[in-house]
């Protein structure tokens, strides 16, 4: 459904061609899982952001399966088009005649060995399985005549980079998403960047905020005194909240650098706390740094969310100075056996009520020793709901030093989303009151 | 790294080509966002999915940007490989005119208003809204002259389909996955199963593994009895264990049923109760079933995981009649107070031990009142390790009735890996006693 919101969203997401002023590239991704839908395409999403950082701008993508003549088609139809070309996929053991043969053969190039990497892996073998390479693998040797080998550090694959005397190239990567990451920042990168150097990038910076509508976000953000920001703004909604993307185009750096900067001044200005963190951050790190800085230990209760919020907290590493422990209390009886919550408190209000999450925040303070108590209690569906506490309707307390604060939601979604939000609004109270 | 396993698994990855005996298609998804990477299209993997089961094939994928005359040149020339293409996005209320618009133009058709539509969206707007439409919206109910209209239950911007003299068609469906999966469902994949006939489908079947390495299993399978199966198998590792997928191609529905059901007999006489479900199932689930029919309760004691193994069991909706709750301990005060585990035990062994486990399974059971305790202490990195533990070394214990099996596990990965699988390999422990 297309919301207002939505609406306003896509009207400030920027709809300008994605043919900048960088260089132009085509990218082909070589795979019948990938067309047959069994593999989603991470690669092509990580070559689009780290290209973009160098000014490098992917204008189409192709995906294609394990044929030779697809794969030699498309091939030759982009470097039509844009005369660089970047492939992943075809170059492991079994299929790695289809991309590297298909490719040389548009360039008119026979396939020869390469003697150094044959006696590389040879030696690697040997060493790691205790027996001689096997023959198909020799085929990992072939490259095709006058092509520059683009060293694999994280497996045994050579990547290719192929060109021909118009300056016309094509770079082939591997398929597996962490050779294909290491290949392109270990060795394509510098050759591109050493290549083209425009000097222009396309950078951005995503803030993160939690517990503010994007509706009330965009309508404080269009307000902004100081007119419009440079660069294009994106409002990525997700369950852990709105995400922020500033985006810059075709600058060089430190012009790209200091306009973001400046972005994210006055948008920390206008929006406030609501933005807790940059990029890819988690809440719960946050948090935990928060609570490091005041010496505060956290313990935790759970009843809907069964151990997510632990599981959340838990999940940054470092986490033991901070997160002392708690009790999952699904079944009323250990809300009163562990967390000492009243039977008759359950029965006058029932588990999803004020009075209980602040017993339950009180408790979980308590047996886990901690300066903080956080406990969320809720019905996240899909039964179990009544006309009063909807599915949806969750309790969050939390307790710092005894002193309790309690709030009920009333979320959204599936169960899956009920927990997740749950967890991360109970994260983002405790914030609110550290900051 | 190309390990011997991997190569296994590929050379049993289905190598022919992706054009079989069904009707061939191509998709063009379109988005700025997608090219940029800041979207991962998984549009394009559940339209493969989804049209395989009616016998079309994707053959080729294409992505490009919000520009329509990248969007009209991609559309033409899949019409001219294939004739019959489906393209997602570009529908919305600000960008709707690019691809509806692009796409008309290839056709040689004007754009019309559908005023059965604008009536409708006019209605609809100022019933959830209370105000008129805005005019941008009013372009989603332009619609290419000779156009069909695809309805969409799930959102206001309506699909298209068009279609020259000479049969050849493009089916355009939004970008925002729900919306498109509903259109699919809904209206496109009816009209194609009209249309097509072919009676042969593309079908797959999925079973999930767990505890039983990749090699071993491949071992096991290539030994089978009867020679190969019918169809291709692949192996897919994940942290959840190792996924068979078997495809038969180009069959009648219900020759491809018997090839399956054929083929997955065979795999569980082979693989035996290390298969525990088939295509999507949660190993939570599949426990918490046995769990409900030996009326078992199940109580936890999450060290290292923090929560996770709770998560993960009442994750699964109706969970609670069998999960009671349990303790995170993750602290070792939280495991003396809460589980009741000795001091002078974590003392003498560590907190990572057979006899710690041992206690805490115990405890678990015995705090939460329930037939069944599960409990996990392990290191899960990246610090904390040592010579004797390093990281990865995890202890499960499970205890049914007082009757306690510990077991030592060395896991690999990163911390969320250590942690995932330490859960799974704790579920797995209780599945393997209970069957």
């Amino acid at each position: 459904m297309t919301t207002p919101d939505a609406r306003r969203t896509e009207a400030t997401l920027d709809r300008s061609s994605t043919h900048g002023g960088g260089t132009a590239v085509e990218v082909v991704t070589i795979g019948d899982e990938l067309l047959l839908g069994f593999t989603i395409d991470t690669n092509a999403a990580h070559l689009a952001r780290t290209l973009a950082g160098i000014g490098v701008q992917i204008v189409r993508r192709t995906t294609v399966g394990d044929a030779a003549s697809e794969i030699a088609r498309a091939v030759e139809q982009a470097l039509d088009r844009t005369g660089a070309v970047i492939t992943t996929g075809g170059l492991g053991p079994t299929s790695d005649d289809l991309t590297k043969q298909s490719i040389a053969t548009i360039f008119g190039r026979a396939m020869t060995i390469d003697a150094e990497h044959l006696a590389w892996m040879e030696e690697r073998w040997q060493k790691r399985f205790g027996r001689p390479l096997p023959a198909p693998n020799r085929h990992q040797a072939m490259v095709p005549e006058g092509a520059i080998k683009l060293q694999n550090n994280h497996g045994s694959a050579p990547g290719i980079w192929l060109e021909d005397d118009r300056g016309r190239w094509v770079a082939m990567l591997p398929g597996v998403p962490r050779e294909m990451r290491g290949m392109l920042a270990d060795t394509l990168l510098p050759r591109l960047v050493a290549r083209i150097d425009s000097g222009l990038v396309v950078q951005s910076r995503t803030l993160r905020t939690v517990g503010i509508a994007e509706s009330l976000l965009a309508a404080q953000i269009e307000a902004m005194p100081g007119g419009p920001l440079d660069g294009s703004l994106a409002y990525l909604p997700s369950i852990a909240g709105v995400d922020l993307r500033l985006t810059v185009r075709d600058l060089p750096a430190d012009e790209a650098r200091r306009q973001l900067d400046e972005g994210e001044r006055r948008l920390r200005e206008c929006v406030g706390t609501s933005i807790y963190g940059e990029d890819d951050t988690d809440l719960a790190a946050i948090v935990l740094d928060l609570c490091r800085a005041k010496e505060l230990t956290i313990g935790v209760a759970e009843s809907c969310t069964g151990g997510l919020l632990g599981a959340r907290l838990t999940a940054i590493p470092g986490s033991s100075d901070v997160v002392q422990g708690g009790v999952i209390a699904y079944a009323n009886e250990v809300k009163q056996n562990l967390l000492g919550v009243e039977q008759s408190l359950i029965e006058a209000h029932g588990a999803v009520s004020e009075e209980v999450v602040r017993a339950m925040a009180a408790g979980a303070r308590r047996v886990a020793k901690a300066r903080v108590g956080i406990a969320i209690t809720g019905v996240a569906g899909p039964g179990g709901g009544t006309a009063d506490k909807p599915v949806g309707t969750v309790w969050i307390g939390v307790d710092i030093d005894g002193e309790v604060v309690a709030r009920m939601f009333r979320l959204w979604g599936d169960r899956d989303e009920i927990r997740q939000r749950s967890a991360q609004w109970a994260m983002e109270m405790l914030r609110q009151r550290l900051i």
